[in-house]
């Protein structure tokens, strides 16, 4: 029996990962070693000697405040998002694999980033479970965009772009936190707004005209849709301890959990609702609900610490679950017929336009706060204002303007990441093998079985 | 290649979704928005300015007590019930995305319902992380009623049926834990013994004669029977959590949590035993060990957080275990034939018999209670014990008296409600499509190779 | 059509668990319940009259302190080494199945072993938060060991196995942390060294010259291996948890969570690179990747709670990444054709040379230890060190001569116990149809179908 054509492809010598994975996997990673042997130290709260010390108590320790929305997050790190994108039939060892591979390279540069923009004491970067939370939040946002590029990058091309980034991502996150004293724990503009713009502006750069060659392979089957789902739920469950990570401790990281918890239940009753109103024959469609019912977390990034009261929460979820399956009906299909964006996840309907939209609610929010509603919280929210620096118009303003800026470096980023990427060195798949593990994975003997299956039963029409 | 002939029927008019499902769920979450607007505040642990007003250290708040265990809750309501029911060869988008729309519903109306009934404070509901893992709460006795009518029902008649039980939940634990006093911090009866029988009812009522025509999809298959296993071990290993979550804070959570997790250690063996004892040729059989393993937690519900000991915790799970398994192998098919009770996911030896045995070991445990062995731990796990009140025996009699309420209300609110959902507007399969996600749901390429397989090799026995 | 001829086998009289498995599982449980019953008590954390008795406050119940990393723990043991050994394409019902069923027992058995060696007071096990974690711990070492002979074992095999090798850990364990005063937090010794050796000798005297027969089932299918990869990404996440479940309260909790999350980082991205570098055309190998990626947390089992730094640990995780990697590519085999070792799963690569890694840099990190460095925390890392009773310099060569006492007693362990389950009463499997659930297991329709597939197709070459 003769295999299709592409098999052979397969093995071709430009796509071949012998060398240039090993190479930029180790390059890296001895920079990073090198780097954190001369830049990096234990903060006060992980070293030894300076915690001991101090006088305070084993639970006044940071790490019981925070590790266990740490490790939330991190869930939804590598099973949230690695998951979440094994929904294409035959993509799932390299979007679980390759999700795996940047987002471990990822948060060991983000913690040199972050920590070099905003954390240097005397030279030296202090790291503890708060350094960890934003490293891994950093990550994410390279997950977004990885999401934008599904299935038309190798690994190489996604390191270089996790690293170039991370690299904005702290700049951006500099610019907003400690320059204009933007409040954004939740990421709505740092983290989605960026990672999703600059993601889109990569994807658009690196445009492929004859991509509809492997459109065959780029839809899901049914387990692969419940892999999706495994996905899915974890990054819906655990969205209230990722808003609430770093918010300060007390009855911040309590309301905003509570915020994102119903914030997300809203939006799941919009989402399947908008679903079966727009998808085919009154039926739900998985993408909406594998995506567009995470809209209300993204929503709330900004706001959720604030006193949104979960009854704005839920409106501002509602909103966003309505938006986000539009545009996974409606804008996708114009995006990439005019626009030629090739978005593979949508990542603009759920980190996209929920988080210029989490923005937006954000700078209502704050321009809104007063002392009558904050009380002597008002200097956790926003400290800015508390102190009588900026007025808390002023600082609504300072939100808005921080959107712009997000917006501007991240498509700016994008663009010359893009370029970069497009130098024919990284071993990107031809536009005939997109979507298909089996160009960078030893695939084992089932995927033969399904090929043998569609030759032999030549009357069968797969409709994708 | 001609499809089968019910391929035609899945387009049908009764079932179209189109408009039904999102005028439910808009109505629903407009009303549940409004309800949150006039009804809803922050708690002193969650608003800002009243817990900036009182005098306490950041990690006095309850979110520190009660949010690791109200993620682990969250993860068994989502992922432990979602994919526990993934079992069915073609159900698994319906599982795991009902359980999903469902739950996310009831758990915005839980909080409403728990809070009217007794939450109010000068008229308005408080919220924080104990009401909201009430809330899941509520809503894991929904998804339990969800398993007997599973594969049978439209997503808006589980959206009414929602509505109309975390009602009656509400009502049912109002009575027993604020009139009569009842201990159920786990759920033996409050959620376990109620969602069961008040689901048991609902399928009694919407009994289908005709049943069988469905019946070659009411099984599983090997990949649906692995992803079934995932929801299966996420509820065994966080039922320590749930039994725990909103125990007395201190020994309370500790020993609860540790009386759960030797409760199903043991249950895990007996029901090991009891399948390979019971089942065909003496092998394991994947629905015992999937439901019959995670009873010694149902059993623990009540008499958990009091000092039932490791040993009697031991005890009781490995009854629970041998009930359970003694339930699917011989009780159900009884219930089914005689009594026409048609439990897809067999709630009743998973939730309802080990649930009535939790209420009764709760009801002897607490009619054992002493000062000499809780000394002053008395006043948290029976406080009206401690108090005087009445006397341990009392209790163990309101126990006891607890559990035939509960009895009640759940097999009248299922009758009820089972009788509005035979109302014929709420989009129900027909007999010959039940156990079939593509009615619902738009379905991608690999169920059409599948059914090819069927029907191009016709010497394929296949067995369920 | 004619069933294959091993089909009837299946159902053969020796593999028969209709007696076996219901008696070895009454018999154990019956004997934990009642032992519980007489030896086991509530710590001082967890029972309601001691813990109202002192004064102190909730929050400092080492409840809030272990519980969220107990519960990450927990996650390991059912889901992460349960789902790791699902990516066989017909052994996921008996990976995840026999997990769950010898986690269940050892760990209660191991409640009692533990708290027998070195936690009796006046006669009694005292148990609490700590001692669970330490029984999933050791249940962890029978899990590794189960990788060995995974394919190859009845369910009775696996429950005499974990009996004695609990009992054996037990006096391991008791032999370094107790006599010798060795520290190994995360267990690089007394859990993967101990458990790989003893698995690997186990399946050494268990060796199998035919188990070529059943070559063809020993390899994965697409979605078994992302199943596995499940298993693969919450052993990964949890790690950090993992070594520092059991450390002292405070810094050395967030120091040691820390360092391991950097070693894994830096393990995956040297993973990557060595799996690109040595695979078949340049592609990556998911045995890798599901396998490797974790040796960095291995390797910092020992010394993660030391000052080891970031950069340390990433030096430690990166090595640990190379030396894995190397293994299954290059020692597996020779173990296999020269020594007789049939290591289903790789755990010498994985635990076994990671694990000495492990215990070599715990032994030279201890060495360097000095107040300079730990200030006050000498006290938590090195109580002897602290108080004089050794040099540092000899707490390194305790450390060292801790690896041989561990290896010693497994191997030894591994011999008579492989010698043990050699007895044909334990109902093994024939070499003909190793790697296959049916044997144990009810089996659905979708495996006949494969069969059938596999027949029909007789051009099919199926390459594993």
């Amino acid at each position: 029996m003769q295999r299709p054509a592409h098999f052979h492809n397969m093995t071709d010598a430009a796509t071949n990962m012998r060398l240039k994975l090993p190479i930029t996997c180790f390059i890296l990673e001895i920079i990073l070693i090198i780097l954190f042997g001369t830049l990096v130290q234990y903060d006060h709260e992980t070293d030894a000697k300076q915690w001991h010390n101090q006088s305070h108590e084993d639970y006044e320790n940071d790490f019981y405040f925070r590790y266990p929305s740490f490790q939330d997050v991190h869930v939804m790190i590598f099973i949230g998002f690695g998951f979440l994108m094994t929904f294409l039939q035959r993509y799932g060892f390299s979007s679980v694999g390759f999700n795996f591979l940047i987002a471990a390279f990822a948060l060991q540069w983000a913690t040199l980033m972050q920590g070099f923009f905003h954390g240097l004491h005397g030279g030296k970067i202090h790291i503890g479970v708060e350094s960890m939370i934003n490293a891994d939040f950093c990550t994410g946002s390279v997950l977004i965009s990885f999401g934008a590029v599904l299935g038309k990058t190798s690994p190489v091309q996604l390191l270089v772009m996790a690293m170039f980034e991370v690299t904005l991502f702290a700049v951006n996150e500099f610019i907003l936190l400690s320059i204009l004293g933007t409040r954004d724990a939740g990421g709505s503009m740092t983290i989605h707004t960026f990672g999703a713009y600059f993601g889109l502006m990569v994807t658009r750069v690196l445009y492929r005209p004859n991509l509809d060659k492997s459109k065959h392979r780029n839809c899901s089957v049914y387990h692969s849709d419940l892999f999706a789902m495994i996905g899915t739920i974890y990054l819906w469950m655990f969205w209230p301890s990722f808003n609430s990570a770093i918010t300060a401790h007390g009855d911040d990281q309590h309301r905003t959990a509570m915020n994102t918890y119903y914030s997300l239940a809203a939006c799941t009753l919009s989402t399947y609702g908008m679903s079966a109103l727009t998808a085919h024959d009154g039926k739900l469609d998985m993408v909406h609900i594998q995506n567009a019912a995470l809209a209300g977390g993204v929503a709330v990034g900004t706001a959720g610490e604030m006193m949104l009261t979960p009854f704005g929460s839920m409106i501002v979820g509602f909103l966003a679950g309505v938006i986000s399956v539009l545009g996974f009906k409606y804008l996708s299909p114009i995006l990439e017929d005019k626009l030629k964006i090739q978005d593979t996840c949508g990542v603009h309907n759920l980190h996209g336009m929920p988080g210029v939209l989490g923005a937006i609610v954000g700078a209502v929010t704050a321009a809104l706060a007063s002392t009558d509603v904050y009380g002597g919280g008002l200097s956790d929210v926003f400290p800015d204002v508390a102190s009588g620096d900026v007025t808390a118009t002023k600082q609504g303003g300072i939100q808005a303007a921080s959107l712009a800026v997000t917006l501007g470096i991240a498509l700016l980023g994008g663009l010359i990441v893009g370029f970069i990427l497009k130098l024919p060195i990284f071993g990107a798949p031809p536009d005939t093998i997109c979507f298909e593990d089996s160009i960078y994975w030893e695939v084992s003997c089932e995927i033969i079985i399904l090929y043998i299956l569609y030759f032999f039963q030549s009357d069968l029409q797969v409709k994708c």
